[in-house]
């Protein structure tokens, strides 16, 4: 911590989170020299033994080029982590993430710097929270007025503007996705592993989510018309997981443009790596949205950010 | 079928779902004399034997009485059942429901009825379906303009007016409960088995879907509250199914409300005999709903009726 971060400078990027790990060595102009990604999550790591995982995944960068800064990021640092790091408050800059950053050092002298989540207090009736996307949003930029939606098991739908998140909101999207499509009604009528590849059928569910009205929007009641679409001969068995992704993500989006995040026309951005963009960008078509996309590397280019704050702060 | 009903005529009710069977031995005046239930639910019925598991549980009162009507209702006439019973749409009377019925005989001689289902066409994607339900609907009454929920792993809520049942409405609360409080990540922080035995965290569940304005109305957003409660230190992981399924019917009645299904001060009917109806109760408190009981018996009542009908067709 006694020098100023250089174009050059090589640091490591560590995104742990519950069911994997995914470390990139890039230097601090953004450039990737390197990644790792295995299936050591934080759920599989027992005892707390974090150090010896993570130096067995980056061992042939620290061999290669000696001691080198470690900024972690992800459910690494919740309470069921490593470090637990209390959140930061929207709306919140990089330089208030830098702010909440825990610094410890590896056995061999590496810095380690372990990066807040952040919550959104005007969130009610509980705060909401985050770990690990506020990296990626930062990543994506925060100086356009934009609404950035991070795709996943948790999705975070966030706002943007003038350099500061200002605030976030999580749908249970994907969590609800895999509990109807693996233990419901649903999964014993399709199968369970029933893939949801049907992409007109997906559109199909999307649109129904968009185009209910009155009483038909109840989401508990959409829900029911993967049965009923079965048992009206007018959804294939093979096709339910689809329309029924479909029908989820729609819900989303309609619930998110219900509560104000966003109206026809408008530009979103889409961030994340995965699996689930493809999907968010048909359902933001289907919407009349154009998307921004953040790219793979969202996380990295924002732990860079936060981690050049952190270096001149204390320079 | 050559005889007119007589008050002292008796008939035995199966009610036979998924999960259990369950018999009454009533006499057409609504008396009941006898009942049983076991676990023989038809989804535990291998290779369609379904008449001799009837007869084991009905013997001793043919034993007693000879032949006797036995009137069956529920996914017993589904699909997976004994006797595919197509549909009666809605609008329909206790007459149209009669005209629906599938008649067999069992190998003593007994006459064995099957009732149908209820569709309501009008219902979007696709056509709502209920088996079982409508008859503890007519149990209920008819007369009277209602509207009548009936508490379920997919809950059913139904208008009724004229002598007929007009239309109905499935919300899949139960399943989402199930699944939530079984497989999600609330289940790992509660423990599976954590009971939902806390009214007043309940009830507070209830009311944040109630009370909740804005982009906080979102369900998928609502459903995480589980956790944000919990993170934030105000849920007790002892209580956060309690929380939940205060939160899920909540819910129902929120989007039930908001889809034009009741309004503050009305009366509504709770019917069904699942467990549930106390929770019920709670919930329509809270919406300011005085609620009609519609009784435990009411598909025994149902099913007498739809019986009176029939023979009367017939004679």
């Amino acid at each position: 911590m006694n020098q100023q971060p250089t174009q050059m400078e090589k640091i490591i990027i560590v995104d742990w989170g519950t069911t994997s790990l995914r470390a990139t060595l890039a230097d601090t102009s953004g450039r990737i020299i390197a990644e790792i990604e295995n299936g050591k999550g934080i759920q599989f790591i027992k005892d707390n033994v974090f150090e010896p995982e993570l130096v067995a995944a980056i061992d042939p960068w620290l061999e290669e080029h000696g001691t080198l800064s470690v900024v972690a990021l992800g459910m690494i640092t919740s309470k069921n982590g490593w470090v637990e790091v209390p959140y930061v408050a929207c709306p919140a800059t990089p330089k208030d993430l830098a702010k909440g950053v825990i610094h410890r050092k590896l056995s061999n002298g590496s810095n380690l710097y372990f990066l807040s989540g952040i919550t959104d207090k005007t969130r009610a009736p509980f705060p909401d929270v985050m770990r690990g996307e506020e990296t990626q949003i930062l990543g994506f930029g925060l100086a356009n007025a934009s609404t950035v939606v991070l795709p996943g098991t948790h999705s975070k739908w966030s706002t943007v503007s003038a350099g500061h998140i200002q605030g976030f909101q999580t749908f249970v999207t994907g969590e609800i996705f895999a509990l109807m499509s693996q233990h419901s009604f649903i999964a014993k009528a399709a199968g369970v592993d029933t893939p949801a590849k049907n992409f007109d059928t997906f559109e199909r569910g999307a649109k129904v989510a968009r185009d209910c009205e009155g009483t038909d929007t109840s989401f508990l009641t959409q829900l029911f018309s993967v049965r009923t679409g079965m048992l009206a001969g007018q959804l294939a068995a093979g096709d339910m997981i689809s329309y029924l992704s479909g029908l989820l993500i729609g819900s989303e989006f309609r619930q998110a443009k219900d509560g104000g995040l966003f109206k026809s026309g408008d530009t979103i951005g889409i961030v994340g790596n995965d699996g689930l963009n493809a999907r968010y960008h048909r359902v933001a078509d289907i919407f009349d949205l154009t998307v921004r996309n953040g790219g793979e590397q969202a996380a990295v280019v924002g732990a860079i950010e936060i981690y050049k704050e952190l270096v001149a702060n204390v320079a």
